[in-house]
């Protein structure tokens, strides 16, 4: 007993968290089908104990598969989506493509599962770094309403997938016999930057996805607010985003600052926020317990700390929160909502 | 012609960089004389085509010296600074051991320049971080007012000394080996963080001083609220800070939100950025114009950038700012305020 389960950009890092979190939590799969470009078909990937060889997406019939996993950039999304559905499939697509369609429930299963009831065969998964930023903020909406959202985001370098990953390690490397240039004492000798705007080795820059010419936001900040407002439901929460690239490999974190609708104590924060599911309160700065991104990394929850009152905002909250961005942020949230739609529990989780 | 100058804590990095900015700035020293701890003492460091012996603070005699520039922590401080100044010295402590103190000015010089002449004897720096933000603050500050600061900083581990740089640079070497594991997949094999309170290597933490037990702002946080007001001569100013230390090498950088207490354009306020003396503005994000770590390392200049409206706060302003936090953070600034003490030109500056 299963179902048949499509996974398209089965080569790249999502893919690949996608495949192990399926073995995490015993999907039942009854057949598998990878699908990558052309460059990387024919590629064998081993999973549960068997070999499995990469399709073509381009000559792809989807026919068959109850429900694809897609995780690739938006353009593609836009192509294959709907062949995939008119062969029948329910398509969880996580790029940008769909999310600002009516038609489209964009679902983060904690907060807004009951959106899927309206999907017409596609369900959009939301950006990466809001997926990790809304876990901490629908507590806090839930409970007490949020009107206004400020986020400074530390985003890890697998946000730009495995060719991104494999410059970052190399300059890296090459960047540690260099301390002096680090420190700004001579030019760094690296080479140009392929995978980034700036060299990524022991360095950030506020420049995430793509700035149109003459826009001072990014697209990926543009997102923030389009997303939240879906989700939450809240048609008015304002957000104002600052993306950061910063030398982590896994791991978004985001300094939040909230203005709440109605006031709430840090303990009332803190209650909601650990009631809430999904999520981790790690809150004793002092005993060195806050969100990390080494922390977050690898496991389910997003990590959430450092709630203060921010007494001059009104019934202002600050506080971090860290997920891993290739889970919660992407493939975690992808297979949640498979499981919701297709009517698996989750809970023979590992 | 020249000043008998001594410099304290001169084996640490700040020193380090002291001496480097003293030569840049043809700093017109007759008598140098280095000091540090007693396990320092007896090094030999060269500084303009001579060789120097560090002597050790506790036995110091200080008499003959014009000024001491201090990078100490504030216990020694403490301890050291009243013996300098008994002896005729001016002293710049570096640390936050008098910044609070009304007898003592707090002094950046493009700011506050004219709070010098009541010093008794002691003038101190602000904070690595504060420095850096306030060179960003202080322009909107004059041109339009500033109500409030929201602060989240991605810290440089440079501000953790020689130690915090050499246990930095040996584990990223080891967890450039073990990208499995930076991925969450299995546990990181390092030597547990004796300069960190968690592993630094590709890792990031919302810890930047200490926390004392149950309370959930950090020393590092509360002194940019103290030190802003005390620069800017603004008793009411409102400063919220998250301090983050990340895995860069050298140049703190803040996202900052201020509400101005007049409104202003982009524009106006990129207009009061650019008049601005030891400000450079990089704001063209689409052609990847903006402030980095890599590109304040080694320079005198804070960078400032990424500036945009914030519409649902009042006159609400965002930026991003970088700066070298051994030299405006720390040195530079020390040597600015140096030369203005004792009448030297700084224009000499190569």
């Amino acid at each position: 007993m299963g179902f048949n389960i499509g996974i398209v950009g089965a080569t790249g890092v999502t893919g690949e968290v996608t495949l192990r979190i399926l073995s995490e939590r015993h999907f039942p799969v009854a057949k598998l089908r990878l699908f990558a470009s052309l460059r990387s078909a024919g590629q064998i990937i081993s999973w549960a104990e068997q070999d499995w060889t990469v399709e073509a997406l381009d000559d792809a019939d989807f026919s068959g598969l109850d429900l694809i996993i897609s995780a690739t950039d938006s353009a593609v999304a836009r192509q294959f989506a709907p062949k995939m559905v008119a062969a029948g499939c329910i398509v969880i697509d996580q790029s940008s493509a769909f999310r600002g369609e009516p038609s489209v429930p964009l679902v983060v299963p904690e907060i807004n599962a009951g959106d899927l009831a309206a999907h017409q065969g596609i369900v959009s998964g939301p950006n990466c770094t809001t997926a990790v930023a809304i876990m901490a903020v629908a507590p806090l909406h839930q409970a007490f309403g949020v009107d206004s959202v400020v986020s400074s985001s530390y985003q890890a370098i697998s946000g730009r997938g495995r060719d991104g990953i494999s410059e970052f390690v190399e300059t890296s490397r090459a960047a540690l016999d260099q301390l002096e240039a680090l420190r700004g004492h001579e030019p760094i000798d690296l080479p140009a930057p392929v995978q980034f705007p700036h060299h990524s080795a022991f360095n950030l820059f506020p420049h995430c996805e793509e700035f149109a010419d003459g826009c001072t936001t990014s697209t990926e900040e543009e997102k923030m607010q389009a997303e939240m407002r879906k989700m939450l439901h809240a048609p008015d929460l304002h957000v104002h985003a600052t993306a950061v690239r910063v030398p982590v490999v896994v791991g978004h974190t985001t300094s939040l600052m909230l203005s709440l609708k109605t006031a709430a104590t840090v303990a009332e924060v803190q209650d909601a926020i650990t009631r809430f599911p999904g999520t981790n309160l790690l809150d004793e700065p002092w005993s060195r317990r806050y969100p990390t991104p080494l922390a977050c990394a690898g496991i389910d929850d997003v990590l959430i700390g450092r709630v203060r009152e921010v007494p001059f905002v009104n019934n202002g909250i600050s506080l971090i929160a860290s997920g891993d961005n290739l889970r919660k942020g992407n493939a975690l949230n992808a297979i949640q909502v498979a499981e919701l739609l297709l009517g698996i529990s989750g809970d023979n989780n590992d």
